[in-house]
């Protein structure tokens, strides 16, 4: 008798977890949301001195709920799944893992010796974070731009590597030790710092031939930095164009879809498109 | 007599208020204009410590001179519409109420020890500055453009948030407390200035770790910052396609669209477009 | 007799330095750019202190014989165009003049007390570098995207400019007077420089809430820097596709151009296109 | 027998070494990738001071023992080519032999007072990483991209340039010579620095108007950075479209073009595409 009731109340967890086109499937979301939310700033707010003197306690209680409420959320996640594996190895259920441990692992190897490294870990749950993207990658237009483009920024972005490298040695030669340019990845950084138009103006150019070679720099980094503009913009038109040439109607013939908005003729069997 | 009067009165004085399309409308606009930049360089002169010990006076004059001057036009706009009550709670109704509020409860409320609040209330008057919004928002370009677009930058925007949140986070397990990654939250605003690629330099990286986790964050930010320009690029070409089609008649004969603004005869089948 | 030889020779004169494609007027072309890129180099030289010490007299006798060759040269094209007044009150006319005057009054108006105003009058003569613009600008290119956008970009920048006045007044009431943002127009440029990502760090926020605005400050910035890109790239477009259109060939019976490139029938007269 | 041997053994080798569709060429390049990283990395590590102290020895090691491959590579490259001219001229030729120069050159001038310029000819061997280009530019995409663009990108620049040198001539008289801005050049430089956005901090305006004038630069700096973007992105567009055309046929019967890669039929007059 059990055994008939499991997978009906398995199915209605499934329901309410995983999707979100019922009441409770959206109060679960919702839900889910602000707990992340609270806690996030739970952890934030603790890491600010004055306030983990007064009320770090407080704290430290609230992010234990916390950690409880969402291991009872990844084992219900393990429960209403028919192969759990397939969540356990899932990104998601990785970085709802990761979320988890620092908080566990804290008590398990508690030394007093490692007590800057738990710290370490238990920041590490700022990363609950990641959770939000559950909500945020559903929304198709970003996943796209960003899965079309990253192949040719990831070109783009080695090029500039390169040019930073080869830039912030020529910055090394020229400028004097003394001048912040100490070594060459230090020369890099810098670099990078002034070809990405940041100019944190911890290290810069302090002789005239310096200053000459950092102006060129800036210079190209002002000029290349249109390229990946280019890129985005010119996917996300083709991305459209795509998607609309597949909105127009199908050939009453052959019945196959993706004319142009200007065809007159089928182009897979050649039968006229009006009728 | 005066009951037959006044609806006549009251609508030529809505046409000079609201509308702008006679002359008398027009030089009101242009007079309301130059008074709320008068009245808003006044503010900013009298904030200037040198300025305010000579000429405080004098600016404390011209406020109130100004302060008169939009009562009495909030009060007009109040008489001349015909429910007033639509006026009070628009968007610009609000904001001129807001301008005004400050200089009239420094009267009510002068208490010595809310002097300082009370400064601050009076400064809330450079608010006056949206009521330039009148003027420039009715500029159709600028207001299609950011309606579009505000819902995918929005977006933008929150995933940029996430990004910088766990990558502050990095920075402060990374960079020692002394170098001014002192907690999260001062983490985030690092990570922030540097994605934005402001670099004001208050805090940098110090470690080679630091520089190296600062250069990703850099090159990051670098890439995509293209994000948005692709996306509000792309939403000028489908606004402008948009209304091109709406401008532009289908063919009376054939029925295809997509004539050009100077075409007499389609296209397609070389029949009149006009009848 | 002389009289007959006079027009000739003027109307050489004016193919050598109005016109290029004589290869004298090539020549004369190529000697005023190096005449203007040297006399520009020796103002900037002359500018450096250790420098102006050391060659000072040498600037000085270049810059007179580059004045006496600039001197020359405008009377030569007032002499050998048709109407003077119409170069003199041309742009080009107007720099010529302004690049001549200061070293010219410079002698005239030598007076002791006047000698910081005069080394300040000398150093207008940089602005020889607008004679530039007559071979710059003569590239179709620049002129078009400048002045397709010229009207666009200003809206946009008077936007930006009433977000910086809101936003530095904001910020001048979170900020305490003591952290750098010691009056409003201050805390304006600190907004200038903040929403431009330019980020010098002379005036940084110091509170936790002044931090939390200045992001909220930055990340307008980011989002709002894609709005001036949008314009440019989708004017490009417009002036491309409008250039396109007049390429294709005229109508075999009416003989006007501008058809696009699928037509199959003149829009003008209907006739059809292809023979 | 030998003559006849060495044409085959020429030729294989020339196949791993130049080209890169056998197994053995794909390792070939791979393994050159990974020692030219390597070598790289060596230079940057021995430039930090400290490392330099500790470990300067293996380094100076590990540097003969990649120069001495390099060398073998390049010998290589000469014998395996049928005219070793086309590859000693061309621009991997020049920048292999940059690479390998340095390091052999400070054997033959050993002398003590070259010392420092022996040391900075070691660091071009940093160079090494345009090596890397080998495999990058082979990517269609960059090129395309860099080569459309890089005469209109140059003509901004110039006119970047222009506008950097008058704005900075402006600043240098708006601003004391006691405020950082001590001569021209130093201004010019200011000027891009704040142009481009990148905003050191390490030169920035003190006084009002300076402040004023400053603001100004950044607006118009914020402005036209929209120029270079919108050309890339156009140029992006216009690539595509070209490529385009050249792939699809026109029409065996109607002579039009325009048809999709799938499309099997003339999408106007309907006959099919295959002969």
């Amino acid at each position: 008798m059990e055994g008939e009731h499991k997978p009906g109340w398995r199915f209605r967890l499934h329901e309410i977890i995983y999707e979100s086109n019922t009441f409770a499937g959206k109060a679960f979301d919702v839900g889910l949301l602000i707990a992340i939310f609270t806690s996030i700033i739970i952890v934030m707010l603790d890491s600010v001195h004055s306030l983990h003197i007064q009320y770090g306690d407080h704290f430290n209680t609230l992010e234990w709920v916390f950690t409880i409420l969402f291991t009872i959320e990844y084992i219900l996640r393990l429960v209403s799944i028919q192969k759990p594996s397939r969540y356990i190895f899932s990104p998601f259920g990785i970085i709802d893992l990761l979320a988890l441990a620092p908080s566990w692992l804290a008590i398990f190897f508690p030394g007093a010796h490692s007590l800057l490294v738990l710290r370490a870990l238990r920041l590490l749950r700022i990363f609950r974070i990641f959770k939000l993207a559950h909500f945020l990658f559903e929304i198709d237009f970003l996943k796209r731009a960003l899965l079309n483009s990253i192949r040719k920024i990831s070109i783009f972005l080695l090029t500039v590597l390169m040019l930073t490298v080869i830039l912030g040695s020529v910055m090394y030669l020229v400028e004097q030790r003394e001048n912040g340019f100490s070594n060459i990845p230090e020369s890099i950084y810098w670099a990078i710092v002034t070809i990405t138009t940041v100019g944190y103006g911890d290290i810069s150019p302090v002789t005239p031939l310096g200053k000459f070679v950092a102006s060129l720099v800036m210079l190209i980094g002002y000029a290349i930095i249109a390229v990946p503009t280019g890129i985005i913009t010119h996917d996300f038109a083709l991305a459209r164009r795509k998607r609309e040439k597949e909105l127009y109607e199908s050939c009453p013939n052959c019945g196959r879809e993706g004319h142009d908005v200007d065809a007159r003729f089928c182009k897979y069997c050649g039968s006229s498109l009006f009728r």
